[in-house]
């Protein structure tokens, strides 16, 4: 049971680890923190958080478990304001989608990363923000991936895992650098790819015929692209070098797809589509398996 | 009301088609033609057809309304066969996701395209295939878009699109060029990027970590690469000069901005972001305000 738990970024991530934890019981009492005393009121209204608060330092006050669930380019603000307001026996963590920036963040404010810091990521999301679209179920089945630094005391790595389990999520840890570069593949580099094709879209002649005549297919294809672009803006700059060596063998792969096509090598596109169907098949598999 | 509709080609497509007529009262008589006498019979048991046979000479015959809901590959040989067989007073139309395709088909099989043929495709239709995937609802409020030649009668054209309105759906006509190139954009490179980010995910070194921490929004990007592959290497390879100048347009867009990233050109980022939300949010008007 967490006696109190204090979230910096009240939104869709950090409202909906405090609606889980609730419904399972976990958390007495939560405190939020944020800008807008506007969306703190919002978040106490719909039973997220018990009281709000504007100060990061104020927010951590004898709390046993804080997160942090700002977007990734108020980081840096937000450990800035934590120095010297962390109290022995708090335990921190955050839910930014790169971990080596959050790192880099906790070495440019502390030198060393302090050990009451361990960097996290929730790997559940929707496309969109905002504590009003929060619910208790998005951990659900979900992975967690913590990416412990060196500084990280063995108890302070199992409370966090232990948050996450109690939100319903599974937690598994693994290198920072590790996770930037498999998150590349399987979330930055789709959005990357689902923005680009609808900004390209917009941009060709028959633009409004092209969306008129759109299906539920290119509908669910391109959901992600009404994610926030600012927020996506900074995950992307965040793990520049990883997404872009994703972005650039992508583009080589559907070159040659491409050049298949062109040149009326059907079979070879039919191994490509075969491959992928089989490949996609695994991952329902892997999906269903887990929840 | 239609009194004998003749489908060829019992599946999703041609399947929904006869329960969503069934259900608006809107026909007598479903006749289904196919290859395989266990598909028929589940269309039978399923309420689909009333009576089946293998023969699309046979099918036709008696028949006001015939729909061809066969694979590309497999629609010359259809036409073929419906030589010399097609009464007067029947209209037949087809189901195929390229147009330019099935008249060159009519052509290699008739010469001229024949009169009774109207051209069509009903932009509707989910990952999965065959009759047990058919549902009444599929064609609700979905366009159809029809592609007369130049040798339909008006009246032909007329009892197509009837048909298609008293199963739901929105009837447009326009060139059969323009449809293959509309479709292009929004249907045929879609599912090729999908195919071709599955394909090489699978490829990649760590395959099995990548799709393990695959999310919701990877879920719903890659659900059309579960499309049936043979049938999408026959509508790519159908609409291949389109779909290629599709496919090289986008990587074109994809590289810059790629190379923005790379670049540090974070605003340039920020603003492909921002234009793809946008007009993602005004398909997502053009969707509702349809339904």
């Amino acid at each position: 049971m967490i006696r109190r738990l204090a979230i910096i970024g009240v939104g869709l991530i950090g409202g909906s680890l405090a609606l889980s934890l609730r419904r399972n019981a976990a958390v007495e009492e939560v405190v939020g923190c944020g800008r807008s005393a506007a969306n703190l009121e919002r978040a106490r209204a719909l039973g997220v958080i018990d009281h709000g608060c504007h100060d990061p330092a104020e927010a951590v006050q004898g709390a046993d478990l804080v997160v942090i669930c700002v977007p990734l380019r108020a980081m840096r603000g937000v450990l800035a304001a934590l120095e010297g307001a962390v109290e022995p026996g708090t335990v921190v963590t955050d839910a930014g989608s790169v971990k080596g920036s959050v790192i880099e963040d906790a070495r440019a404010v502390f030198g060393t990363p302090p050990a009451w810091l361990v960097p996290g990521h929730p790997i559940a999301g929707t496309e969109n923000s905002g504590v009003e679209a929060a619910f208790a179920e998005l951990y659900d089945g979900r992975r967690v991936i913590l990416t412990p630094t060196a500084e990280n005391p063995e108890d302070a790595v199992e409370r966090v895992s232990a948050l996450w389990q109690a939100a319903g999520a599974q937690v598994v840890c693994m290198e920072a650098d590790h996770h930037d570069e498999v998150l590349a593949a399987t979330s930055h580099l789709p959005h990357a790819l689902a923005y680009a094709l609808v900004d390209a879209l917009a941009s060709w002649d028959d633009r409004q015929e092209i969306f008129e005549y759109a299906a539920g297919g290119f509908r669910d294809f391109t959901r992600i692209a009404s994610s926030d672009p600012a927020m996506w803006r900074d995950i992307c700059t965040a793990n520049r070098a990883h997404l872009v060596a994703a972005l650039r063998r992508y583009q080589e792969d559907l070159g040659r797809l491409t050049e298949a096509l062109a040149a009326g090598d059907d079979d070879q596109v039919l191994r490509v589509f075969e491959n992928a169907q089989e490949a996609r098949a695994g991952f329902l598999r892997l999906l269903e398996g887990r929840s």
